[in-house]
């Protein structure tokens, strides 16, 4: 995903923007993010960000909507799984492992700005197209309680996510399998074993 | 939780600084954070944390420290529950109470800080303990699959504590029960219903 050794294209100010965004997320946190700081990663003037971001708050919901647009493709994906046992852990390891390859992304989508949501429809509406995907596949592998299953599968998976990018199991007096490993075992305690 | 109302008591300048902290990380955020402010907060003299912290760091792995002190005290009154069963949950309940009452050092507990923990003995010691209470639950709950099922009900609780303090349910297209519900809903679908 990183763009740092390569010059922006700037026939799409916009996703270049939102492209050093990102990689200036990683590097320093969201804290040091600004427009002008993004102005200058991908190489404009201090002036065009504000062509498509009226201020901070914008650009923090366009990256984090972008970064659930995704999130909610690489879940439609593991949702194509025929076997709808299957399916849900496909979709439950797609978030972690999204999590895993974005974490800087995946840390603001969680952040503060989620609780904005509604002053940025194109956020949520990027946050509600992941959690359909997941709800849809809890209600095909259980009509009578997909909706729970759905919040209890999407709580386990940020729970797993979370840990693992924020190293909390690093170090734990107890072996700790690899996440793979660690998120089919999980879901089969939750689902049981394939039906 | 809160002191802002009182003056600090300066018989324990380390606690009052922690205190103070405390407040200043719920009300301004992690970003916000330094010696300087939290000795205005406390009403000391600037060189005052000196005396206690190193530095921004040292002071942010007390912060951390502190609320994984409280955070183990929770998890080991829930964990004198006789039932098994019921201990297990309980403990995890404690864990989303404990994320709902004090959601800033949550975040900072498992923040940057909790990936230097082997610089700050004292707040991995503390991390442990908590980890220790929830292990030694599962363990005595299944003796034979203690450690998975402990990742397991960490992850949950962890990942439905986080969803619930980020506002993640907010406005969701399905309805979302209240958090104790979902906490033991989510459990009973990990350990099944009591036995």
């Amino acid at each position: 995903m990183t763009t740092a050794a390569k010059p922006y294209h700037h026939g799409n100010l916009r996703e270049s923007l939102l492209l050093a965004a990102e990689d200036l997320l990683a590097q320093r946190g969201e804290a040091a993010l600004g427009l002008r700081e993004v102005a200058k990663a991908a190489g404009v003037s201090h002036a065009a960000p504000y062509h498509h971001f009226a201020g901070r708050d914008e650009l923090l919901a366009a990256v984090a909507e972008r970064a659930f647009v995704g999130l909610a493709d690489a879940m439609e994906v593991a949702a194509r799984v025929p076997d709808p046992h299957e399916r849900l852990l496909c979709i439950c390891e797609a978030y972690v492992e999204f999590a895993q390859s974005r974490p800087a992304p995946f840390r603001l989508m969680f952040g503060p700005v989620l609780g904005k949501k509604h002053e940025h429809p194109d956020l949520r509406q990027a946050a509600e197209r992941a959690f359909r995907v997941l709800v849809q596949a809890a209600v095909e592998y259980s009509p009578a309680e997909g909706a729970a299953l759905a919040l209890t599968g999407w709580s386990l998976a940020h729970g797993l996510a979370n840990l693992l990018i924020d190293g909390a199991f690093d170090g734990l007096p107890i072996s700790v399998p690899e996440a793979s490993v660690l998120a089919r075992s999980m879901a089969y305690k939750l689902l049981g074993a394939p039906r």
